[in-house]
């Protein structure tokens, strides 16, 4: 039956004239529908159990589209399809730490990505602590020869992400900062917000000027112990790393497009995205199975109940966590289509909180709809513009585009985000219904507008 | 100043009436100032900093020791000494699981205590899921060869830790129905009560006329992928299982006395325990380096007011986690040795909230003034009878001891109970202040009676 929906839903268009389309479209109507959503959870369930982490470039990660792949066909979506690309790859090895002296214990850690790599025997030094990342900046270069760079400040939960924003470069560039010291290797504590032996990874940087060192992030109980070890020992504390991850050369990846035809193809679509790939210590349920489990949703109900107007493409973007690979591919491959606005969903599955919009003009009484319709989940209007999400921000930037996000409430987000914790039982199924809805309601009515709604040139 | 404590307790104690000293211990004025209580945190602080995990027979346990004696030394305690003794010994190897088909992914799981080991490049074979221990034991004898036995239920949260009492025998004796049934290897879903991809090992037994298998507690994320995974197949899931740990023969373990010397010593003592040792994966904060600090920091408290009536003893018994062997120890060595009445603090640092009794008719007076004088602290006394912490069970059972329990609140024990998440963070101060003062209290009030405890002879 599944595979029936697509002809079904193109030959049903023929009979309704776009005002009965509209009605079919009713945001209410289709907003409590979607609060009964089953699909998102199912698609969330589906690709963290039977696929797991899938790390960009891996194995796993072709798995994922496949699964995909197989899973948008049987949903009854249109050009179901892989777009491939290549990209370096990174993986981890084996990840070990210890103090030996004074008071040795092993601890929790995890590579971040792009670190180098210990000896196989591990590296055994002192550790020199810096409580910002402004404090072992500006220690003179040279001067960490030989020594373990260890900076360790907490991190606030925030509703919107932003201490994410605030912390995340001790994580992203202080590695880098580090090697330029002539550190021997680099631990940070996790930048996260969670109690657990679960340490956080993710991607850091080093410039072409600098051989990537070892650089690894303990869990925050640990950073705490290792920091308490620090201010009471009465000698230096020394620690032993066995880090051995690898760059592996360019591998394979790729994008996972799906369509919702419009009945106007002239009309610039409207673009909604996800990303596939997941780091590869959880399962990548809330980040971001979710995002395309509530786009797919949402995009599925829109269909149920006819074509929409505007052309929907669902895009499950390869490769995220690792660079943005896939963001960067879409863009090259879709430089020439025309898009009318863009939308991802990439920041868990609890409610969303607050909307915010990045519109023309000419677009501001569809904002005022989307208000309204939006109002009876809960959602608040009053935030900054929108920037579109990660896989989106290429294309947005490169054409210019307009877009609307429904931020959603991240305050436990950092607990799970990038950590062996991010698993589907985390997914609180309610919440993630709302989600569903409030896209559900977008989508029915952006999809069936035909505002303009082209950016006013950039100065 | 520190090591000038005792000769000068004693001095004043020359100087003081009993009269003068009762007054010295007045129970509420302690109770007060042990709400300001920093000594049981600092004590829980240095053992999980400056020695960490603390297997029983291990070199770290030995270190272990000496740090208790250095610190029970600098606190002023007489009679401080190692009391040791040998056990077998059960040491962690390598840890690995993954799916390997037709859901291929890596699975999180610790051996349990006492688990088989796996030949070192593994076991590979097809998982048999189980809904209940009833469930496995049902099958017939032999009838699970070749296979990995998964049992997997849920176990509630509960105040009193009575959860923990129903679900547990999944781990006791799992292993060895499913070693009997013939099964490979076992896995059970861990038993314990958080969400977190960081399993809950513990002991478990095999009979000695069953050759003892693999056996591994999975986190209960990946229990319930695990078992998702088994319900959405085509066909049978199997699992590889790379476990290595070992016996590695009789080891010296030990345990730790001190004492505060009564006025009387002809008066039958107070043994007040707490267990030294912890399980490998976390740091042993709440299981138990706190139940050594609430208890030593009420010692102290009652110490440095004068000298009580009667001797009490501190008890930091050594390899309790891997089976009891320092209360049977100390039973052993102290079958001879007068007791009045024992106490364990070995329940986390959550608030105490109800005290228990197990006591002659002629210490009921006293019950009426303990359960008044901890009603300020909100603890209630409508339970069932007191039975002692593991640790004192033993010399409990073996001289027909009175006992006072003070429950602590377990609601959250099970989240991090032999647990790698079982670290310093999880300590709450003020909570821990609240079970210093209620110990302080009850000691106060117990060890300036001259009461006979002595318990009616059981039939």
């Amino acid at each position: 039956m599944k595979t029936l929906i697509t002809p079904l839903a193109g030959a049903t268009a023929l009979f309704f004239s776009s005002a009965a389309l509209a009605d079919n479209h009713d945001p209410a109507k289709l907003q409590n529908e979607a609060l009964q959503d089953s699909l998102a959870f199912e698609i969330t369930e589906g690709l963290t159990t039977e696929v797991g982490p899938r790390l960009g470039g891996t194995e796993a990660e072709a798995r994922a589209r496949d699964w995909a792949v197989r899973k948008l066909n049987s949903l009854g979506f249109d050009n179901v399809r892989i777009e491939p690309f290549n990209m370096p790859t990174w993986v981890r090895g084996t990840e070990t730490a210890e103090v030996t002296s004074p008071f040795p214990q092993k601890l929790k850690l995890t590579a971040l990505g792009n670190s180098g790599s210990t000896p196989p025997e591990g590296l055994e030094a002192e550790v020199r602590f810096f409580p910002t990342l402004a404090a072992l900046a500006a220690v003179p270069d040279g001067s960490l020869k030989g020594k373990i760079a260890f900076v360790s400040h907490q991190m606030m939960r925030s509703q919107d992400g932003s201490s994410y924003g605030a912390f995340g470069p001790v994580r992203f560039i202080g590695p880098n900062i580090a090697a330029r010291k002539g550190a021997s290797a680099m631990v940070i504590r996790s930048v996260g917000t969670a109690y657990r032996r679960n340490p956080h990874t993710g991607n850091t940087n080093f410039s072409d000027r600098v051989t990537p060192i070892p650089a690894a992030a303990l869990s925050i109980p640990d950073a705490e112990n290792l920091r308490r070890m620090v201010e009471r020992a009465d000698e230096p504390v020394k620690m032993k790393l066995v880090l051995t991850p690898q760059n592996i050369g360019e591998q394979e990846s790729g994008n996972v497009i799906a369509e919702v035809p419009g009945r106007d193809p002239s009309l610039p679509m409207i673009l909604i995205a996800c990303h596939l790939d997941s780091w590869d210590l959880g399962t990548g349920a809330f980040d971001d199975a979710a995002g395309c489990g509530i786009t797919t949703a949402a995009a599925k109900k829109i269909m149920e109940h006819g074509q929409p107007l505007r052309t929907i493409r669902l895009f499950w973007a390869g490769a995220e966590e690792v660079g943005l690979w896939g963001a960067r591919a879409y863009t090259e491959a879709h430089g020439e289509t025309r898009h009318a606005i863009a939308m991802e969903s990439d920041f868990g599955a609890d409610k969303v909180w607050r909307v915010e919009f990045n519109l023309p003009e000419a677009a501001q009484p569809l904002r005022e709809k989307i208000v309204e319709a939006l109002a009876p989940l809960g959602i608040g209007s009053l935030g900054p513009p929108a920037s579109g999400g990660p896989d989106v921000r290429s294309i947005i930037s490169a054409q210019n585009l307009a877009a609307i996000d429904l931020q959603q409430d991240g305050t436990r987000y950092f607990d799970l985000h990038h950590t062996p914790d991010d698993t589907l039982d985390k997914i609180d199924p309610e919440q993630m219904r709302q989600n569903v809805a409030a896209w559900t309601t977008v989508l029915s009515i952006i999809a069936n507008s035909d505002v303009d709604f082209t950016m006013p040139a950039k100065e």
